[in-house]
C-alpha cells in the first residue's frame, strides 16, 4: 500500500463510519473521538484526510444522494415519457421512490437537509452539482407536460416540483406532527404529485 | 410583584431573549449563559421556569407559529371560499403569505422545523395542537375544491398541501441549492399551489 492508498483507505473508512453513526443517531451522533476509535486511527489523523467534520459530513451526504439517485433511476420508466399521461406516471413513480427512500433511510436522509456549514462557508461546487442532478429526473417528465417551457424555467419548476414532494415527505414523516404510517404517506404523495402534474399539464 | 408575577416576567423575558438569539444565529446560537446575562438572572434561575432549553425552544417556536398564524389569518380572504376559483385564490394567498413569512423570519421559522427533542421525549400535546391549527387554514378552501371528501381525509390532504408549499419554500430558500430571489420564489409558489389546486378540483 502506498501512502496515497492508505490515505484513500482511511478516507473511505471514515466515510463509512460516519455514515453509520449518522444512520444510528443522526448528525448529533457524530463525534470525532468515536470515529477515530471505529476506524482505528489517531484522532488527529482524521484531519489529514478531511479539513474538519463538516467536510466529512458533506462526503457522507454525497454518498446518500448517490444511493437516492440510484433508486430514482431504477424507479423511472425507461426512456423519456411521451405524452402527458406517461409523464404523470413517471412523476408518480419517482415521488414514491423518494418517499420510500426517505422512510427507509430517515436519519441519513435528514442529515442531507439538516447539515449546515458554519456561517460564511459555502457549499463546494462539486456538492452543488450532485444535488442539482436529482432535479433532472423531474425535468424530463416536465418537458412532456409543458413542451413550450424554456429550459431555464423548466429547471426552476423541476426544482419546485421536487421540493413539493420533498415537503409532503418531510412533514409526513415528522414525529412532531405524528408521523404518517408508510402506506398513508405513499397515498398522500401519489395524490399530491398526480394532482400537481395534472394541474401543470399544458392545455395544448 | 408577587412571586408568580416575577416568575411570569422571567419566563417572558427568557422567551424574548431566546427568540432574539435564534433570529440572529439560529438554534445553534442559543446558550443558557448568554440568556441569563441578557435577562439579568442567575444561570440556575432559567431552570426554575423552564425544565430545560428544549422546553424554552418549544415556547419560542409556539410564538413563531402564532405570528405565522396571524399572517395567514390576514392573508385569507374573509369567509369560507365558495366555488373552486375562490378556493384556488385563497390557497394562493395563503401560500404567498407563508413564503413571505419564511423569507422574512428565516432563522426563527427554520427553528420550528429543525428543533428536535432528545430521543424518547415527545412533543407536548399543547404544541401539537398549535401546529395542527395551521392546517385548518388549508382545509377550508380544500372543502370547496373537494366537497365530497370526508373530514379525516380532508385533514390529511390539508396537511399534505401545506407540506407541499412548505417544501417549495424550504428548498427555494436553501443556500445549499442557491437561494431563489424573493420574487422568483413567490412565482414558483404561486405556480405550484395553483396547479395543485386545479389538479385537485373535483370534476363535479
Amino acid at each position: 500500500m502506498t501512502a496515497a492508498d492508505r490515505r484513500q483507505a482511511l478516507r473511505e473508512g471514515l466515510i463509512a463510519a460516519a455514515g453509520q453513526a449518522i444512520a444510528a443517531e443522526g448528525l448529533a451522533g457524530l463525534r470525532a473521538r468515536d470515529l477515530a476509535r471505529d476506524v482505528g486511527c489517531a484522532l488527529g489523523a482524521i484531519y489529514n484526510v478531511f479539513a474538519d467534520l463538516d467536510d466529512l459530513v458533506l462526503a457522507v451526504n454525497a454518498r446518500t444522494l448517490a444511493v437516492l439517485e440510484r433508486d430514482l433511476a431504477r424507479a423511472r420508466p425507461p426512456g423519456d415519457p411521451q405524452g402527458a399521461e406517461a409523464a404523470i406516471a413517471a412523476l408518480e413513480a419517482l415521488a414514491l421512490a423518494y418517499a420510500d427512500f426517505a422512510a427507509a433511510n430517515m436519519l441519513r436522509w435528514r442529515a442531507v437537509f439538516d447539515h449546515r456549514l458554519p456561517r460564511g462557508r459555502s457549499v463546494p461546487d462539486w456538492y452543488v452539482s450532485e444535488q442539482a442532478r436529482l432535479f433532472d429526473y423531474v425535468a424530463a417528465p416536465l418537458r412532456a407536460l409543458q413542451p413550450r417551457l424554456v429550459a431555464a424555467e423548466r429547471a426552476l419548476l423541476a426544482r419546485s416540483l421536487f421540493s413539493a414532494v420533498h415537503g409532503v415527505v418531510v412533514l409526513g414523516l415528522e414525529e412532531k406532527l405524528q408521523a404518517m404510517p408508510r402506506e398513508v404517506l405513499r397515498r398522500q404523495v401519489a395524490t399530491v404529485v398526480t394532482a400537481l402534474a395534472r394541474g401543470l399539464r399544458d392545455p395544448g
